[in-house]
């Protein structure tokens, strides 16, 4: 009988995301007239833009005819697309990019997840804790993470860096030599980000450290503050050291769409057991040619017309809907006397739970008594015990009432 | 400074399709104005059917509507396309599938080349020579082909398969113990096929000898023949033992839009490292789900409207129309006694280069000469060498104007 990759069987339970839906629907199988609001998936609810759907239509348009029909498109995007990504989120905040440094793909999840395989096997990585599980449950399949354990709700070889209240979530630098370091700002799921001075600390660490910089930036579009970088690139000397993920998932409602893109600068430097030099971003290229045909044309006609002067106008009255979203349940919470983070420069909202409830019984409480289903801090990891995510990717109705139900509970 | 996945600098050469796009650009830069036909890589030339393009513009309106707009579907693909790929593709050929054996993806490229990470780093594999070069790359990243010799223009770990006119493209079984059986049928590139008995031996092989047959049938949509089984679980023991890539590709023109399925059926085990029985299609799900977010929802409705009657219809003019590309080559080149393979059961058509020419050489000749991109079949493997692709995916017009072309080259 063949044998399986056995490092998944060093992984813990059902992908998060799962297990939540497990709960979800028993409840509703028990209680099947209870109108339950989600705030727990980071799913957004709002339509797509109109610039969107119109190109969206003209593309299949041009399938319905032989003159116009597309088949295979080249594996790391029309250059329409990676053109007009250079141009509008790279350029406009002076940042040079060339076309071969760009990878379009059909979701952050697929990179950020492929991402490892182009290292070594004996890479250490490093993860901020509370943490997107995919980084480290990728990396549990690929055999780098070593046992699991239970006491401490953590793999041996994985190197964590704690974010909690103590620190801001702010992570200090790791204590010992790691090789990959997943960084999310604005931080799924705490919310939280960085000032351009503190970011510019993990590049000149990893400069320093030759470590590599996996920067998941897909909430870039909920920044706010000024201070706050889009862009890890805004940072001196990133472009030697980080890879950059973005996605239009939550920019522009393209969950059920499908597209996200990758910058691998070409400065971005591996070695292999020879030490010689190797450009990551050829290897990317390789991985993602071979394994990878292209997002659907369809698809990228749609993202092409967030750029433009009518698509960039409806993306901001998304993103101001699910940010007022987002003020609306800090305020909420915090009139409560809740301690709450995030939600300022991100959609998530990052609340400590009260009466040092664990995250899944705060969980079941607030399924069980509110109707709303959030996501339990600790499924993030052990720094999120007695941490809740709720998400402002509501409608502003549901939103609203589920601070009103949260408000009529005894916490 | 981060060490890269050594496994990759094992990979030989770009991947064929890249340095046939190589050759081609820098032959049209060097002659502006040839008139290039393009017969080389398998992708589709033809409108999508009216079926697909009129589900697919009214998924783009819903997701234009509040009200019906969905964002993250499961990743396993909407019940509405699995439960219409059971009925139609499986159901309807007496075999039954669960939904859970059902996993929708956006392309057989992906799953093909991804499958191989659920499985043991010390996993044999057996591939068909020529082969899909996929196959073969993904396992040398994965570090499971040993090194490559030059001389044999083979890895030293990996079983290769040879099919060539002496045993008329069937290739005989493995001489040594292998796990995993890459079985491409209709096969691409040489466009042969295996009979229902053919296939049984094959799958009385696997259970025998305790191997998993992954078998790829992106063009069972070109089958004609009655004694050609359109599905591996037509053959009895089959779901013990076998995983069935599908892909919408060249059945209904998705190059671009991007839709397959892979069948996981629950029968088919593997073992862990202490020799317990592991469900693969449990370890595939968890990959799948860790690691990919779901097809478009556009697409999906897309792929659901080709088992409408409408649709079939639709797509059987399609193919109808590539396989009478197929014969139009076929014929042209046998009339030029040229000694030609496969086109009666796939879009491929197999010839033997005249002269004792080498692939490349008769690349080369056929795109300076005649300006028809072809593909090289050492590209394939050794067994391919002296061999050369042409596909049936062109327009009519270029089909007959290419077999015109060849039939005034001095051969």
């Amino acid at each position: 009988m063949a044998k399986i990759n056995q490092n998944f069987l060093n992984l813990q339970g059902s992908y998060l995301f799962s297990e939540i839906a497990k709960r979800r629907t028993k409840f509703i199988q028990d209680n099947p007239n209870a109108q339950i609001i989600s705030l727990g998936i980071g799913d957004v609810t709002r339509a797509l833009p109109e610039a969107v759907t119109k190109a969206m239509h003209a593309a299949v348009d041009e399938l319905a005819t032989v003159s116009a029909f597309r088949g295979y498109g080249p594996e790391q995007g029309y250059d329409f697309l990676v053109n007009a990504i250079i141009e509008h989120d790279y350029k406009a905040r002076g940042i040079e990019l060339a076309s071969n440094e760009v990878f379009v793909s059909d979701g952050s999840k697929c990179d950020v997840g492929n991402i490892q395989e182009i290292f070594s096997q004996d890479a250490v990585i490093a993860v901020q804790d509370p943490v997107y599980p995919v980084y480290v449950d990728t990396n549990v399949m690929a055999g780098r993470s070593g046992a699991f354990s239970k006491e401490t709700n953590r793999y041996e070889n994985i190197v964590y860096l704690p974010c909690n209240a103590e620190n801001n979530f702010k992570p200090s630098l790791p204590d010992r030599k790691v090789d990959l370091i997943y960084l999310c700002y604005p931080n799924n799921p705490t919310g939280m980000t960085l000032t351009k001075d503190e970011l510019k600390v993990w590049v000149d660490y990893a400069k320093a450290n030759d470590a590599i910089i996996l920067f998941d930036s897909a909430y870039e579009a909920y920044i706010q503050e000024e201070d706050v970088p889009r862009s890890i690139y805004e940072i001196e000397g990133a472009k030697d050291v980080a890879i950059e993920f973005r996605s239009l998932s939550k920019t522009a409602g393209f969950t059920g769409v499908r597209c996200a893109y990758t910058i691998v600068p070409r400065g971005v430097k591996a070695k292999d057991e020879n030490g010689n030099e190797v450009t990551v971003a050829d290897l990317w290229n390789r991985r993602h040619t071979t394994k990878f045909n292209g997002v659907s044309y369809v698809t990228q006609r749609g993202a092409e017309a967030i750029y433009s002067a009518e698509g960039k106008a409806q993306i901001a009255t998304l993103v101001d809907y699910y940010m007022s979203n987002a003020a609306i349940i800090r305020d909420g919470l915090k009139s409560l006397s809740l301690t709450v983070y995030g939600g300022v420069n991100a959609p998530y909202i990052w609340l400590q739970t009260p009466n040092g409830l664990d995250s899944w019984a705060f969980f079941d409480k607030l399924l069980s008594e509110a109707n709303i289903v959030g996501t339990p801090g600790v499924g993030f990891g052990q720094s999120g015990q007695g941490y809740f995510r709720l998400t402002a990717f509501g409608s502003r109705e549901n939103t609203e009432k589920a601070v009103e139900r949260i408000t009529k509970l005894s916490l």
